[in-house]
């Protein structure tokens, strides 16, 4: 029996295959794409690929440059040819949720000026409804309490995240409000909602973008495309 | 023939009229705002009248302070009764255009947290259909190129502000973007689709939210109802 880990290392190392050389590839963050960014070091090392990475997170940024990624940020390239992230949760349809750590706004701009994004993650993310992952949502701090009721009047079971004891702040200095709804019966127009509405910076819904899942089974990895 | 700054007087002072003993008064920004002010701060002098004046610019919390008034953050209170602010442009449907000054943001949230809306202007603002102001859209600064790439794209004529020869930033640190689209035929369309956008924090179209336009005009103020 394999450990969670074990199965993020193999989504993870089988990724790194989806990456040619000269590319320009968004690089997602988390423990799953920690293992993508040492697979392709070793590519860098052991075949002398060329590729550049646009980072995320400032973690990924300073993993990456230490394995001799060439690193750039978004605003000095025009597109990434693929981006390849961890998510929290994804139904059969390759939609998901994505923002556990607080970082959805970044990575989904950098998803949405990329060709392709393909998600790597370990078997326990694939879910039949998205839902019982709460929604993170990026919110303004100033007037954010009428925010949260007004989602809670919606039904959303609306809470504000805190790490530390101390309200969570993002790298935008935004607010986090993760949404515990248990189960989202329509994605696109919950996203709708949430965009709309004012305040609201992003939400961790992450629809319609994504085109390969490489998952980490038992069985060794799993590549779904659509 | 009155000035156009004698238009806003008369449309700032009779919007004076609107707020009642106790009221908590969303209070929005720009000089029709400034007379309105004036006008309240008569009132308090004279008719010793209170209220809870909402700033959504530290601009307006000043001079409001400096006549009298009681200035509380949208973070202490739960609703507004009414908030009164200017425009840059409306249409008959009480829809308008705002952010000329690049502080929407604030004003939305203002705006949507009041039980009612009261737009000042002088009559040069009104107009059969919005769009020849520039519409204000407030991104986050990251990544904001590519997203100026897909406005234009579009066809919206995006155009990133500069003021005094370097990038403006908002409040909150970002970007803003106007669109030069100089009609704009679906405005519900296109606010859904920029608040669709990833990295569109706001967009300065604001629709469905504003029951009364007090306009300054050469026959005196004209108090238009919904």
């Amino acid at each position: 029996m394999k450990t969670q880990d074990e199965l993020k290392k193999i989504a993870g190392y089988k990724a790194a295959e989806l990456v040619e050389d000269g590319m320009i590839v968004g690089l997602g963050t988390g423990s799953t794409v920690r293992y993508l960014l040492d697979a392709l070091g070793e590519r860098i090392k052991n075949d002398g690929m060329h590729f550049t990475g646009v980072p995320t997170s400032k973690r990924t940024a300073d993993y990456g440059a230490n394995l001799g990624m060439q690193i750039k940020s978004l605003d000095e390239v025009d597109q990434m040819d693929i981006t390849i992230d961890g998510a929290d949760e994804i139904d059969p349809e390759m939609n998901g949720i994505k923002g556990g750590g607080g970082a959805q706004t970044w990575e989904k701009l950098v998803a949405v000026n990329s060709k392709q994004v393909a998600w790597i993650v370990d078997e326990s993310k694939m879910v039949d409804q998205l839902g019982k992952f709460p929604l993170p949502v990026e919110v303004l701090a100033y007037g954010h309490h009428q925010l949260v009721e007004r989602l809670d009047a919606l039904g959303y079971n609306p809470v504000v995240r805190v790490k530390n004891g101390e309200t969570f702040h993002t790298d935008e200095g935004n607010i986090i409000i993760d949404l515990h709804m248990d189960h989202i019966n329509d994605p696109d127009a919950l996203a709708d909602a949430l965009s709309n509405m004012t305040g609201v910076v992003e939400h961790g819904l992450f629809l319609h973008m994504t085109q390969t899942v490489v998952v980490g089974t038992q069985d060794g990895a799993k590549v779904l495309t659509k």
